[in-house]
């Protein structure tokens, strides 16, 4: 059935129900002029939104509306994470045309809710608006606490650069969504693992541990060189890295050999990894957090695996100069 | 210039220095991966979101993009108005096609920091994406607060309904925008008018004073009968509206008998009124605030001017049922 045929009203009463939430705070959720939430005390609140917009972040040739839905959550939660803040709540706005198939809204809406169970988050409001065939359009505003929250502009020159990870994979993922043939070379397991990473990233939390020992966060969403190098800008720092120190995971190690790309392009200038920077002038403890390089006074410098220095021009995704290019 | 060659981070760094803010609270702006806030002390957050889509809410036809800056926050304010609270703050998503010239770009901006200012509120973060051209899209999340929200759900039979307004000049400016030919057959300060308030719609909140003495709140953004039907909806009750007492404008009675239309029709069913519904057992006073009926058990009556009583059906605006009709 078209969404045309159930109309507005009987649509957002059905999420109503869906989402119906208690969670810590929630006064009042869906179905008021705004939703009411009384603030965890002694906290700071951040805020960030986050657009995917058809034939831009995502096609409805190689994605599911489930993932669709999961996915507009997770890169807002990898944002909240981003502060060292837990997330709380999200709000989301869908502009849909009323002659898409109920399917593609219910699936969506699927996807969203696997997303709130995850992060254990709500869903307080929204909007549901029409809009042309094929210019289907989610924005989410996150809304996360924490008792200090990890901005980009705390990095000092000393401090190490640690990196989660892996990276490259949703880039990889992406490229074998937009290249059959490509895929149709890896075995299925691997080609699948990357392409999770494409179409349904999960965003981890830092331990509280490691957020009293952060000096400087950052996600990783346009590629870790970019990404890092505006760490850096705001921080009024430099930064070197060393390529041979960037996670990049068997998977992506096995596909590019096999398709003779570069995994290390991948892992460095990719994006959609949704993984953390944590700056931090400690060693911070466990395998998750790989040092690839240190903050320096000024420049950015990349390390390869023979020593060899050399500048670096941070390349990375423009949505305004690389359009044509198309982006997962 | 068209955006594709201004490019992404200038835009956005752009923004940065022009939206710069000493808000109340305000922490960290724009620039971070979410902007982080302390919340007021001993006061409930309020949180809504709402968007605007070329070619269902504003044509670039007829509207400037000065006016849809403006308005797109304006409908944002409006529901923080409508639960009795001060709005704070906002982030905005846009969604624009690097092929358009900057200057669409500048101008919306422009709008919203008019108002911006006339709100006294923030811009604290965002999203630009890129978009199909004719696909523009602006998705506002706006923040309050107030120490105690007024819901649509507190009406009880008995209580006074009370709207601000007038009611019906933006459904009739509407009108006008979209055929010149009725708008040629009226004064031009008249249609002027009338059209302001389509394309210009400024929320005014109401006072600490009517705030504590509101039972119920609702602001008017689809049509006064179908939102006050809404509200009596979460409130279990019914409502008897008196027609003669809803609040129609000089201007609009002028156009209507110039243009043979009924008046109340458009005050009752027009929307993008962004006018309040307060419903209060106590008398309101000044001017402001027209009593236009009563809270009952169940039920919903409206009285005309002779007194005869009728059943409604609440009409109103259906994005999903009524798009072909389309919406300014």
């Amino acid at each position: 059935m078209r969404l045309r045929g159930l109309g507005e009203l009987r649509l957002v009463s059905g999420i109503r129900d869906a989402f119906r939430s208690s969670a810590s705070g929630l006064l009042t959720g869906i179905g008021d002029d705004a939703a009411v939430v009384a603030p965890p005390k002694g906290k700071r609140l951040v805020f960030t939104t986050d657009t995917m917009v058809e034939g831009v972040h995502f096609s409805l040739a190689y994605c599911k509306p489930r993932d669709i839905g999961f996915k507009s959550v997770s890169v807002n939660v990898s944002d909240v994470h981003a502060m060292a803040a837990r997330p709380l709540y999200i709000l989301m706005s869908i502009s849909i045309s009323p002659d898409e198939d109920a399917s593609l809204f219910r699936g969506i809406m699927s996807g969203v809710r696997d997303a709130l169970k995850l992060y254990r988050i709500a869903l307080i409001g929204g909007d549901m608006t029409a809009a042309a065939k094929g210019a289907l359009t989610i924005t989410i505003t996150a809304i996360g606490a924490a008792a200090k929250p990890a901005l980009r502009s705390g990095a000092r020159p000393g401090d190490h650069i640690y990196v989660t990870g892996p990276l490259g994979d949703s880039a990889m993922g992406l490229r074998l969504l937009q290249h059959p043939d490509l895929k149709k070379r890896l075995g299925a397991k691997t080609a699948q693992a990357l392409i999770n990473r494409h179409l349904r990233p999960v965003s981890n939390p830092i331990t509280p541990a490691v957020a009293r020992r952060a000096s400087a966060m950052m996600d990783i969403s346009d590629g870790l060189l970019i990404d890092l190098s505006r760490l850096c800008t705001e921080s009024a720092v430099g930064a070197q890295v060393h390529e041979s120190a960037v996670p990049i995971s068997a998977e992506l190690r096995a596909a590019a050999a096999k398709l003779r790309i570069d995994p290390l392009d991948l892992a460095m200038r990719g994006g959609e990894d949704y993984e953390l920077i944590v700056v931090s002038r400690h060693k911070l403890p466990g395998t998750r957090f790989n040092r690839v390089g240190e903050i320096i006074g000024k420049g950015f410098i990349i390390v390869d695996a023979m020593g060899v220095r050399r500048k670096a021009a941070p390349g990375g995704f423009d949505h305004f100069k690389a359009m044509n290019k198309g982006k997962g």
